[in-house]
This record gives structure tokens, sequence and C-alpha cells, in this order.
């Protein structure tokens, strides 16, 4: 159990988002969560590096699966810099999702527990994330209680 | 009455936050909303220059009273850039506060349709932010609607 246990955490480690992660199927994983036609390698590129240059204050995660090469679960955390609580910090988790094949492992709460301790290491005071009613109880179980309601406004 | 609102207009401008907000009374300002010790002037002068870094990636914004030279609103906004929505772009509406002396002049309305305005044209496909249910009538005169809940978990 023991072994079974530590081969499964092996197998699906999570790792920071890479640049060649788009032939691995990242954007395929992001139409599962929401709009997003297919990105040009131009584009995605410069996205990359713009997030990228923010260094541990903007951090997209994946995880590969080896067996088929395809990236399966993914999330992201940036970091909101404030006056207020002595000039804190706040975890702002974004774009989680977890390949609708590869459910049932557990993949989400890795992500989610990646990202919270990325927070926690970047010495913010809390994570707050934006989610469904339907997706109340499995953020309870990483630890999450709700607080206040979101407000959206659409420009397009 | 249009010179009226003119003057009211010209009366409470909204701009962007400057360093020397700090002795105009800013931090006390944010202790309406949340906990907010008194702050140095070192650490907030380090505070500033690193949300300044972003440049127009995170703006805070305030509205001076003129007669009595104190801050009396503000408000912050950051843009997100995604993968998602074909690498789209998010405004995140944070710590807003009106002080309690001013309320009932649309200061806050003012705010907000400031950092409405600055997402839109960062290019952002839609703005977000958190909310008590108390606060949900005033976001929706902004044309804010509820969406998702809020989840958070605290460090401290």
């Amino acid at each position: 159990m023991q072994n079974n246990s530590s081969h499964c955490d092996q197998k699906f480690q999570v790792r920071k988002l890479e640049i060649s992660d788009k032939s691995k199927g990242f954007i395929e994983l992001l139409q599962q969560l929401s709009i997003c036609d297919s990105v040009s390698d131009k584009r995605f590129a410069e996205r990359f590096e713009a997030i990228s240059s923010y260094g541990d204050d903007h951090l997209v995660c994946v995880i590969e699966d080896d067996v088929s090469g395809k990236i399966i679960a993914t999330g992201s955390v940036f970091i909101e810099k404030k006056f207020l609580r002595n000039c804190g910090k706040v975890g702002h988790i974004e774009d989680v999702v977890v390949d609708s094949c590869a459910r049932g492992m557990q993949l989400g709460k890795k992500i989610i527990e990646f990202l919270t301790n990325h927070a926690y290491s970047m010495g913010c005071y809390k994570v707050i994330l934006d989610c469904s009613n339907e997706n109340k109880a499995f953020y309870e179980k990483c630890g999450y209680k709700q607080k206040e309601i979101q407000m959206v406004k659409y420009f397009i």
C-alpha cells in the first residue's frame, strides 16, 4: 500500500508549466474549463514570457501523465501585493481544471495543495478563489471555507 | 444643476495613488475596511514601488477631499494574464472603501467606474470582485452581476 501510494505520487507530480506543454494538450485541457480557441505558438510564447516575467508572483502548474505524455491537470496562483493587513499579500487561485478522463485520482487536490503551499511560502496571509456552488464541497475538503460572493462584469 | 454637478465632479476626481498620500490618511482609510496597523514610511515606500513596478497591470486609485486634504475613497485593480479565452486578461478589483464620513456622494461608484474603465482599456474580457451580500446591490448598480462564490483559506 505504501509502495503503491509512493508510486502514484511519483507518477503524478505537480510541476511548473513549461513552454513545451502547449504541444502536450495544455490548451485543449483549458478548453474543458472555458472558451479557449487554439492559440498560435507565437502568441502562446508571448503570454508564457509575460507570465514568467512576474517570477514567483504568478505561477502556473501542471500535472503530466507520463504514460500518455499529456497534461491532465492545471491551476494557477498569483500573488497580490496590498497595503492593508500591514502591506500583506494575498494568493489568488485561478483556472483549476482536471482532465475529464483523469477524475477521481485526487489530482485536483494535488493542484490546490501545490498552489496553496506556494502562496504560503510567498508570505500570503490568505488564499482566495471563486468557484461554483457545485465545486464548493471539493474546496472544503482542501481546507477552504465560503466567505463572500463573486460579482462579474463582462465586456465581451 | 449642471454647474453644481460639474463642480462636484471637479471636486472629487479619481486619480492614481501617490506616495505622499500616506500622510493624507490613506492607511487610516484602509483601516475602515480591514486590519491595517500603522505602516512605516519605509515599508510603505517599498510596497508603493513594488506595486508601481507592475505599471498599468496594478493600479491603486484614490479620491482626495480638496477641503480637508484627506484621502476619502480608494480601490485597486490588477490585470491577470491568462492562457484561456485566447490568452485573455481579467481585471480583479480589490480593497474598495469610502470614508464613513463621505458616504452618499457616489464616490464608491466613481471608484468602481474608474477601475472598471481601466480594466476595459487594458483589454480585459471581464472584471471580477468579491463582496459581502450586504454590498451586492451597490455593485449591481455599477453594472455587476453575481456569478460564483468566494472560498478562502487563512494562514494567520
